[in-house]
């Protein structure tokens, strides 16, 4: 592929707590708002839902991490709105307007996971260069965890979730840990791998060129499976199966087992199509009727990249 | 030791959702509540905190498993009274009084921990045969797990947690499992200790002897280790030590890594006593400022027992 070259990351955010109980994120931020200046970069550091954090709450009135569409972030404000929609908008105009040309030049959002995930980076984007350079420098350089690239094929109004606000943008899943929780060795695999990214940013910034090549490791949704319920009740009448507990981004065959109902017979998968689960038992997934995704797993190609000079 | 004779233990009540973000509990009582009786004895289900549950939080206004002292089930209600206060006071009533002569015989409550603690049993008496000979027969029948007795030396209107209103009770505590999710091995060990506590009482009932001898794997709190904090603004600034994390009930010596702070320093054990972590990095111990207990190791001996003839 032909060399592409872009302009500088000068002001890159890096951002936890949107989800306030998720807390290797909220951690880190503390610890980065010490800095103000990484090399070239600006820093801007963001306790996304302060609210939130302070309850310890994955949040306070909505999702804050599904209010990031174009559709929610231009809605008019009434007493009636809820409090993440008002603070979307605050973060829009904070490291917005998303799509302008006043944005971030890299927004970059820390989650974690109760799903057995390792680290993840999620996008929207499988063009965007400099994400998709930074996330193969993370998984050259990072063994402590198996990393992986999960792809939301969204357009860029539809995209939801905060890095979506930046000109490039990616959140950043570690797991597992429990929500409320703070696991030192999550905390550090979390640490390297923003470390690794503000490296990336500095040699990209300093003219080091980037060669292309192919990506490995990405994943596209391609549906999600809910828990058994009662159909009366809607009550969960299943555990996920310990043969797929724990296995997020290994095989699932037709005829794999996927629950454990309580009463003790199992659930097996009857797809067709040999998929890659993800988001094994996620704790925040179950009001959203989520007992995990299915992926595809992808290759992608990257040209070589550079810094554009003025 | 003389043998001993009680009576047989008629009335049993096991309860789920005192916490109600435990969900091996909720899921398993509410599997329970199918049966009415097992063999001879009569079988009481409860959702003890069903407004937590339903909320899927630890508890609406105080922690309910603090609030089954003599002081606060006798306490007035007042419209300022909390929801959890109120309901110790009517789950008093359904399976207590407390102390008196029409109580449940035995009190069996199922609780979570995020902590690798795998299968504990906890009580308060170091003299409460009927526990301690159960605690036995489930340490000699499950291997999926290991099982420890962790004792609370308090006197009964001291002892604040549900299994306290039996005239025989334990919490059974299993664990790492994060807080609002259910994993089917966590699920199938607390549903083990269950089926052996039932068939103990069962056992017992019917007339078999049981023999005395020592009870191994029994634990005393001594004391709590809150996470190092920052002195003005209290938030916390470490993450338990990685080489602690997971290794509940392994001895911790002087020296020994507990904490890891987020900017990368280690803190050490410096008291000069051998001691054994336990709860470490529970997540509702946050907001108790308690990052682990440290307790000391013993045996018990235990008479022989069997049933009293009428």
């Amino acid at each position: 592929m032909e060399p592409v070259s872009l302009p500088p990351q000068s002001r890159v955010a890096l951002c936890g707590g949107t989800h306030g109980n998720e807390m290797s994120g909220v951690y880190l931020v503390r610890e980065l708002q010490k800095l103000e200046k990484v090399g070239s970069a600006t820093l801007t550091t963001v306790i996304s839902n302060p609210r939130a954090v302070q309850m310890c709450k994955r949040y306070t009135d909505v999702d804050l991490n599904r209010c990031f569409t174009d559709a929610i972030l231009s809605s008019p404000v009434t007493d009636a709105t809820p409090y993440e929609v008002r603070r979307a908008q605050e973060l829009n105009t904070l490291l917005g307007p998303k799509g302008s040309a006043g944005a971030m030049d890299l927004v970059c959002d820390l989650h974690n996971t109760t799903a057995n995930m390792g680290l993840s980076l999620i996008s929207y984007s499988a063009q965007d260069w400099v994400i998709l350079h930074i996330y193969r420098q993370i998984q050259r350089k990072i063994t402590s965890a198996p990393v992986r690239f999960i792809l939301l094929d969204l357009p860029l109004a539809d995209a939801y979730s905060q890095d979506s606000l930046g000109k490039h943008g990616f959140s950043i899943e570690v797991g597992p840990q429990p929500h409320g929780v703070v696991r030192a060795d999550i905390f550090n695999i979390m640490k390297e791998a923003v470390d690794q990214t503000l490296d990336w940013v500095q040699c990209f910034n300093s003219g080091s060129a980037f060669e292309g090549g192919e990506v490995d490791d990405v994943y596209t949704f391609v549906k999600s499976i809910d828990y058994p319920r009662d159909p009366e009740t809607n009550q969960i009448t299943a555990a996920i199966h310990p043969q797929l507990q724990d296995r997020d981004f290994c095989l699932l065959h037709p005829g794999d087992p996927m629950f454990l109902m309580f009463s003790g017979e199992i659930v097996k998968y009857e797809g067709v199509e040999v998929l890659h689960p993800y988001f094994v038992n996620e704790c925040a997934y179950y009001e959203k009727s989520i007992a995990f995704h299915l992926a595809r797993k992808m290759t992608l190609t990257i040209p070589p990249l550079r810094v554009k000079r003025d």
